[in-house]
């Protein structure tokens, strides 16, 4: 696996993620990511082994660009930022994660790197806000961090992808005060 | 809006079914539904003003096979047979919904149709089985049943759409036990 001068690898990462957005994984061809970058196939495969090796390299440098959380000095404010930050991330990505959602249940690699780069980071930033909760003291339960995460991506998903209702202050606010810090506090 | 023979309109209701599921609410035309069921468009659409009032009575007819959720004697033991029920519609039906989603959030009649036809009566259910339970003396919260029936729709969408974790016993156990429960009992 060689590297790439960046220009020439962001340009076909742009191209890998504009074709998932369009056409989803499953139609999306290495001869059309090389047209469209202006790029050799041969270049590409000199940089990456396959499809999945290009979805899971645009996958990382997206989770890069979730900002780190700021410590709002109390657990709710924290959860409100996580939370808004997250229906963020979702809203401007998720054509590109939809044309994902057949590839991730199919494909056991593409499901993995998913998980490597995506979920586990997100796991870790939430067990890091719940310990920094405990050691200011304030009553936090022993439940799973992950859990939680589940919860609140599922609820995210479900609103962008099926019911269409608003990822707003409100849905932000209510699901922290009646889900997330119950749970939290029980 | 005449009435037709009952296996007519079930040959077109069928019809419906199978066309959203293999091409989705949006390229379904009323031409191939009649050609499928073997009906006219002029039979079609004395019955049914368009294609949003047919998927209406397909989806009433879906919800009247929800079976009525049994009365267990525990409020446990009714949340994880009512999970289970709809764990097992969804998995049956999840192509057709999935097929309905592009429309539910762009077609206002057909969101509001499945709201009157499925998501009410799931609604209803939810606090049937929380009155009940209340009735018998065991500890309930003044937690709104409709942000419970969320966060269970949301879960097993999430499962079925995006992660592809079985929906299985386990499942159902971990969620009324981690999160339904306790949400309920605060």
């Amino acid at each position: 696996m060689r590297t790439l001068n960046p220009a020439r690898e962001q340009a076909i990462l742009d191209a890998v993620q504009d074709l998932l957005t369009e056409v989803g994984y499953d139609r999306m061809s290495i001869d059309e990511v090389a047209r469209r970058a202006r790029a050799s196939k041969a270049t590409i495969y000199r940089r990456w082994t396959g499809k999945a090796a290009m979805v899971a390299a645009l996958l990382h440098q997206l989770a890069l660009d979730y900002p780190p959380l700021p410590d709002t000095g109390t657990l709710r404010g924290d959860l409100v930022a996580g939370l808004t930050t997250f229906c963020g991330v979702v809203r401007r990505k998720h054509a590109l994660v939809a044309g994902l959602t057949t590839a991730i249940r199919t494909d056991p690699d593409l499901g993995r790197l998913l998980g490597d780069r995506i979920v586990d980071p997100g796991f870790a930033e939430a067990r890091r806000l719940v310990e920094r909760a405990r050691a200011r003291g304030e009553p936090v339960g022993d439940v799973d961090p992950a859990t939680l995460l589940e919860v609140c991506e599922a609820l995210v998903w479900h609103r962008l992808l099926l019911t269409g209702e608003p990822l707003d202050e409100d849905f932000v606010a209510r699901t922290v005060d009646h889900i997330v810090l119950p749970l939290l506090r029980r």
